[in-house]
């Protein structure tokens, strides 16, 4: 499973195989079924998390007691409390399998001695916070922008093959709609 | 100005004086006066902002035509339009002075080459957007969990000299209230 990550560090840095033998001492390899409990709100997140396979969420439940979802990761994305994880805080949010899922952990002392020992890791972290600190800026604007409805419209422009792979009720709590309102607009769609 | 950077950069990285100077030639330090624009919305954002002395906010222009700021940067805060200065793609967000500013500016050409002749700035800039990455993602919590009213109240808690130094009319701006209806809330809470 591991070749799924050395694929993907070779499109941010040069690590030859060897390197990436050590590289991958500092990981560990964990399979998780679906819907399995990975980090739950106010807990310290002692992990961060690189899906192989499968698909994670990060979410919060909400005044109203419902689970407001606020982030997927898909393979090959980082998924952690950041706050928590550098900091040892409870953590805001809680992360969930979506789908069985091959994942590969690193703790935060692991993460910061693989930084040390391996500095050519300081510029792919650079490169991956830089990017997911870009994608939330624009969230933010999406979120003042876009009413839910066409929020949703445009993630099944953009996205459709995650649109088909998650199940609906979550793709309802990533957006704050209730299950029953988004069956609604997905009628009005189709009529 | 150039040590404020200086003590900045001493909090993450190790760096002599002798580096330092050899840094500081990749960057410019620029005046700007009060309300300059340094970037306007669909333009490509051709510098990265550090503030040494001053205020910078990021805005756009909503679907009513008004202005909603997202985002402010205080002293030793960077600011850009971050997908538009990796990719040269046109830029989301504007982004302006509200006081008169000193700023240190570098273009994406300068930070790479920067990054390649001192990896130890890959350091400084990865910890710089892993805490940026964190601190928006706890924003998406935080605007999906508080009224606007109850954001307000926690950034007077939280931040009562930032609200004392931003113009009422800017809080409005970030909070997506009219100036109106934050001048309202605030005889309220006087009363």
């Amino acid at each position: 499973m591991s070749e799924i990550f050395k694929a993907h560090l070779d499109k941010f840095i040069p690590v030859t195989d060897e390197e990436f033998a050590s590289i991958m001492n500092y990981f560990e390899i964990k399979s998780f079924a679906k819907k399995e409990d990975l980090l739950e709100e106010g807990q310290i997140c002692r992990s961060n998390y690189f899906v192989i396979k499968g698909l994670l969420r990060k979410f919060f439940i909400n005044e109203k007691g419902t689970e407001q979802t606020t982030d997927f990761a898909l393979e090959t994305w980082w998924m952690t409390d950041n706050f928590s994880f550098e900091r040892k805080t409870p953590a805001d949010f809680s992360i969930q399998t979506v789908e069985k899922s091959e994942v590969l952990t690193i703790s935060s002392e692991s993460q910061e001695k693989l930084l040390n020992d391996f500095p050519i890791m300081e510029k792919y972290f650079r490169i991956v916070y830089q990017r997911a600190f870009a994608a939330n800026q624009r969230r933010v604007k999406y979120i003042f922008t876009y009413s839910k409805e066409d929020f949703y419209f445009s993630l099944i422009k953009q996205y459709p093959d995650f649109v088909q792979r998650v199940p609906q009720y979550l793709i309802a709590s990533f957006l704050g709609f209730t299950p029953e309102y988004l069956s609604e607009i997905r009628k009005r769609i189709v009529s």
